[in-house]
């Protein structure tokens, strides 16, 4: 395991998290790019997520470590992972696992409302 | 432009705004799915959003209102505006103009930086 914690150390390293030290980190279905969720890490997270290839998250809710679809069923394979010019944000494009979701509410993606004029308008691909 | 404030109060009433004021936002390129950067919003950037069709955030670091590609070119016209199941991230689908990138790098995408093994790795795509 020697490798994986110099891996989870140089990205660390290189990471800028906020004042409550979290960044955000936007999870895209792999193959359509659908936009599925935007949630935070903390460096734990982010090692984690790196070590297992499976996506880590810092619920703010709960306060704690959040392994996606560790009750849903819903991981999320990490495919690939890549941080921002100046280091404070994280994409992943994932492979949702379980019913392929990533939403609580049952939606495949958090993104289901689409601003349309003066309301907010349920997208047809809920 | 009545009908345009009545857009913006209602979409900005639905938005929990962090202690900050700020919503996390993701640009993403419309047709290819490419995330190109993620920014902040305030209030009146996401109102001006809605209003203009171009993407306007808010810059932490110089700390004011952001019309994205005032200087650079590097409009965002909107094509598409989401926002997730608790009301506090966006996600845009725009059309850059200019040289259609959105990073001052000089990236098409500030995501130019993949997380392999124990380096970073600069996208192929860049």
């Amino acid at each position: 395991m020697a490798q994986t914690d110099t891996q989870a150390e140089a990205v660390l390293a290189a990471i800028r998290f906020d004042a409550n030290g979290l960044v955000p980190a936007i999870a895209q279905q792999h193959d359509t790019g659908e936009v599925l969720m935007l949630a935070w890490m903390n460096a734990e997270a982010l090692a984690k997520t790196l070590e297992t290839r499976e996506a880590h998250y810092f619920s703010r809710s709960r306060d704690e470590l959040w392994r996606k679809g560790a009750t849903s069923g819903q991981i999320q394979q990490v495919v690939e992972a890549r941080i921002d010019c100046d280091q404070d944000a994280v994409w992943l494009k994932v492979l949702p696992q379980g019913d392929g979701g990533a939403c609580h509410t049952g939606a495949r993606s958090c993104f289901y409302r689409i601003v349309d004029g003066d309301h907010l308008e349920t997208a047809s691909d809920r």
